[in-house]
């Protein structure tokens, strides 16, 4: 009975390739010499992986001025692209897009979101996208030098595409619509985990290695960091808190179950079980409100109690727009946290509020197409990109 | 806002020393120039690792024979070294000892086992295990030749060691204890999740990546294999499945809390539920326990599925004592699942009875010791060995 191995080579090959960015990254341009040095790898496998890095555009490799010439073949000088480290991230929200972009720095240039009705077509959608991604940064991002776009979906991702979960036109040919649009390799994955991704890379949980991500929208949902790699599950259904059953005689849930915490949770689910607010803005300002926000904060934390206990997260992180309510809804979830929480655990989980606002979705993109982030080492390079359409 | 960067390095150095033990395994015994060409590591790096290897004891090099020098420096040849390849596990359980032991090729070598009062001491239940190990392979076992012991204990192993958790004398002095006697490094760790190791390796769920493992026996617990590592939680707590609430007005739990799986799903609580039996064997024959062991396995399903909503894991493996129970059991089980699970789920969660009974902790500590399974590449090398004591 051996072990199992799982491609150790394929995942060698990957951390050398990550090797040798974060040198250029760190050092700045480097002769081959200088990587071997620095890297410890072979001259054999240095140049392997180097010449793959510049046949794929993030590397350049370039020759010194003939003045600066030593004797014999002349010392290359390999840099990062300087373009190519622009990416930019789009959410497709249910009601919104939102997009962002980074430079090679991987600095924010800027973010910017536009609401929509939500049977808007996707190929308008996109449109949307495009005057929003034009208008960043001054209208300085020149998409020509666009290396890739990861792009956040409503609902479950999956290896095997395709099924549709938002109620308009088949989402599966998203992909192809944007890369016709902007000739590059798109990367999809669903917005709920990016915004977890980017949460735990850039915001309230920045750093921490096991992360709960929840998001109270129209929608309910979440994702995890898992032992500092983001976690996807076994076919592409994760961080699902919102179908975790919490009345088991409750209401129908889209999702085709009955008493889902979405049907509890969910903006709608809120707006609906109170009088006297036409939008969530309205009823978080309304005293009478309370009540409800704590219950349903309640149920929430009996959730995640029931999820710590099983996972174990240092850090539960709530956004989405019904986090606004704040301690009115936050109340609620620490109780059922205390009640329902292992006791040896209960002063081991750390409860915040997101950070990183409804941009998290399309950083969260655009740390997908990076996916040099320590939180990616072991995720598939792209769940769901276009080879699929 | 940079990326942040876990250690490139050291993640790079582990890969190397496990790809250079890995060719040493599947081709047998290799010079440094051929150990070179397989690895694609350059001379330095090569030399470097194989040098700290040949210190620690796990490789051998080897001149040849006289004879067979060619010119100039004698070629060594490096082999596993033919004895560091012994490992033993012990699983120290509430009320028995198990052992298992496995030869340099990883064959397992034998287990055995043996019931105790749960209130034996830890000194006389380390007598029960250097017994039990000394029967092993008809005694040939040369103990002085053993590279570490792995062990596993009930309850939480945590970072900063030592709260006792099954009601005899503080854990903490048996790593030292074992070091003692044994002579080599201990590594401990929650036997349950040990044993969800051994079932995601040699197991039933053998080669998975996306594993959750239930234990009901005097405890319920359990285990996660995540994109396959097994998962350890923040704080060392997770796979806790039997301290998620079931029955919010519920009894009161070990664990200090309320209505906890473990009240209903226990050995103890099934028999306590049931009148006319005094041990597990004696209710799972009699006929008029299947409504009580129906019902408890829908408790099980019901926690299961919220779990498997949240992590989306591939194969549920269900183990312990009342797992013996069958169709009685599971059936309660499989049909909490259909209800509870997401629809769109229902048909990607493999529900299976775990493959290695009672020698599972003691196959998981070996598991642990190796360390070179791709499980435990993000695994921590020692959460509570005996350097906290």
């Amino acid at each position: 009975m051996p072990l199992h191995h799982d491609g150790p080579l394929a995942r060698l090959r990957r951390g050398h390739e990550e090797l040798v960015l974060g040198l250029l990254r760190k050092h700045g341009p480097l002769s081959r010499a200088e990587l071997g040095r620095h890297s410890g790898l072979s001259r054999t496998t240095l140049y392997d992986i180097v010449g793959a890095l510049v046949d794929s555009g993030a590397v350049v490799a370039t020759a010194p001025a003939a003045g600066e010439r030593r004797r014999g073949r002349p010392v290359e000088t390999l840099t990062l692209h300087p373009e190519a480290g622009q990416v930019i991230g789009i959410d497709f929200a249910r009601r919104a897009v939102h997009v962002a972009a980074i430079n090679v720095a991987h600095e924010v240039m800027g973010s910017a979101g536009e609401a929509h009705e939500p049977d808007l077509p996707w190929q308008e959608r996109v449109d949307v996208a495009e005057r929003l991604v034009g208008s960043l940064a001054g209208g300085t991002l020149r998409l020509g030098s666009l290396g890739a776009i990861g792009v956040g979906v409503v609902g479950p991702v999956q290896d095997t595409a395709a099924e549709e979960h938002d109620g308009t036109e088949p989402r599966r040919d998203l992909p192809l619509l944007l890369r016709k649009r902007f000739g590059v390799p798109v990367l999809v994955d669903n917005n709920t985990r990016l915004a977890a991704l980017a949460e735990a890379t850039w915001g309230a949980a920045a750093g921490d290695q096991d992360v709960l991500y929840l998001r109270l929208s129209h929608g309910v949902g979440g994702g995890l960091v898992v032992g500092g790699s983001l976690h996807r599950g076994a076919y592409g259904l994760s961080g699902e808190f919102g179908h975790i059953t919490v009345e088991p005689d409750g209401r129908r849930c889209s999702c085709g179950g009955r008493g889902c915490l979405e049907t509890v949770a969910s903006v709608g689910a809120v707006l609906e079980a109170h009088d006297g607010a036409d939008d969530l803005p309205t009823l978080l300002a309304d005293p009478a409100a309370a009540t409800l926000l704590d219950g349903v904060g309640a149920k929430v934390g009996t959730v995640l109690a029931a999820v710590c206990n099983a996972i174990g997260p240092g850090v539960v992180v709530i956004g989405g727009e019904l986090a606004e309510a704040g301690e009115a809804l936050f109340g609620g979830v620490g109780r059922a946290l205390a009640a329902d929480l292992m006791p040896i655990s209960r002063n081991r989980v750390d409860l915040r509020p997101a950070a990183l606002g409804e941009a998290a979705g399309a950083l969260g993109a655009i740390a997908l197409v990076l996916h040099e982030s320590p939180l990616l080492a072991r995720y598939p390079a792209s769940p769901d990109s276009e080879e699929h359409t």
